[in-house]
């Protein structure tokens, strides 16, 4: 293993670069891909020493490293912001643990942000950590990324990771928003799959990794300046996935300003957030500085 | 054999739809799949009958009709434009015919939206007439859309297909536009490759199917408003299968108005459309008083 960063390709997109990158990842114990959004500003800035903003994006089941950049359409206004966009896998790969692809929610595409406790998991399901404490200070580093002016947003199962590390890593993220995200996993059938096999049956733990009893749980409202929530009416997930009304009263219930938009006609996918990704990008760079 | 049309999926996406669709195809003799975005104002519209006018977008070799919807970030400017954009297929499906998938760029995914007659292709590859003949009439038909507004673009292969359709078929789009098209198929290899199998090694009828060869031969400049392409530098076809001086030579001799533009850094995929998928929106939206 070593800190060595391969480019495996690089896109000009609105005068930036949509860089793909691999890394032998510690955190992991795996080889690990994630994707960089560079807007013109950190480009011309590279010889210049002056850093943008970033937003890490966490996507959700299933899906990859590559899955925002080239669907969600956020980079015409990235560039224009001056916000580079980080866009990590949503799980180990290659770790050949027994059943690990069996299912589309539970394994691999399905890492759920969080470190597993339970073998087999715990040798590599680490996303926690490998996003926390490897990938963006690698990034940080490497690239005309400012470490200190970050945002976390996602989408889903991206959208729990968001709430939830932003939450349990205090003034890490200085601005916070979600896509349709896992609002409750320890009351949805997704997160009690994931957690179960994650960290095992005894819920002792599980709360450490749901948006709303952290929330709950929160002294103070620890984002001051507002969280964006965008939650589409036709999502088939809605009912029975993602229940935000419990994380709307649990901001509602310690002051935490939450802005929970709730669209007529609009589903769980990416039409959904292409529609309604400039206004994320705006919420960001508005209290980022961008 | 039925004219029905059947709708799929649609999802709201910025106050508009974007629908998926299949249908049974006389003209090629096999269902076929297309795709739909209708902009807000076509909805509004539905029961005012007030149609909006509408592109046509040719994908490219390997693409289906959903590449350009998900890929190109065109519906938010072409919702505030009122601009519809229809996507189909980029060849049959499900033929059976011996080799059909053996290879990218010829068969399954790479039907160069020509009339194939050469067997065993004859009998399903006739894209041509599919497009002219009976996907357009269906669409403004069934749909919101104004069948004497329509505009013609695509990428690669398809701004082939664009180019050469809308020069064989005079009146039928007011517009045109193409993002690395493949300017002179009869003079690269993907292009003698299809030719040869689809309309036979003799070249006698290749050249009705290049759009270089058909500026060549117009009387007058079929598009007195311009006709719109961007091609990448760093597009690794560039040298040997796109050849857009051939274009810009028989456009110049016949005196038709091109604005070909030369970008650097760019490559041949997606990140490079959505890059400059504005211009093409607005290029169209002017001339068809959108």
């Amino acid at each position: 293993m070593s800190d060595t960063l391969e480019q495996l390709s690089a896109h000009a997109c609105f005068g930036g670069e949509q860089r793909f990158y691999r890394h032998a990842s510690h955190a992991v114990g795996l080889p690990m891909r994630f994707a960089v959004y560079l807007p013109p500003r950190a480009l011309a800035a590279e010889s210049a020493d002056r850093k943008v903003p970033a937003l890490l994006y966490l996507a959700g089941l299933t899906c990859t490293e590559e899955t925002f950049p080239i669907k969600a359409g956020a980079q015409r206004l990235a560039a224009e912001l001056g916000l580079a966009l980080i866009t990590p896998d949503t799980s180990p790969r290659g770790a050949g643990v027994a059943g690990e692809a069996d299912a589309w929610d539970f394994g691999v595409g399905a890492g759920f942000y969080l470190d597993a406790t339970q073998a087999p998991w715990s040798t590599h399901w680490r996303m926690e950590s490998y996003l926390l404490e490897e990938l963006l200070p690698l990034v940080t580093n490497a690239l005309p990324i400012d470490g200190a002016r970050l945002g976390l947003f996602g989408h889903s199962m991206g959208g729990h990771g968001a709430l939830t590390l932003a939450l349990r890593h205090p003034g890490r993220f200085k601005s916070l928003s979600a896509f349709a995200p896992i609002c409750a996993p320890t009351r949805c059938p997704w997160g009690e799959k994931a957690f179960t096999g994650y960290l095992g049956p005894g819920r002792t733990s599980w709360g450490q990794h749901d948006a709303t009893v952290l929330m709950e749980n929160q002294p103070l409202a620890p984002y001051p300046g507002g969280i964006l929530i965008d939650q589409g009416l036709d999502d088939k997930f809605l009912a029975d996935q993602l229940h935000p009304h419990l994380f709307e009263a649990a901001c509602s219930a310690i002051g935490q300003p939450l802005t929970l938009r709730r669209h007529a006609g609009y589903d769980h996918g990416y039409y959904f957030i292409q529609s309604f990704i400039d206004d994320h990008l705006r919420h960001h760079a508005q209290q980022l500085g961008a």
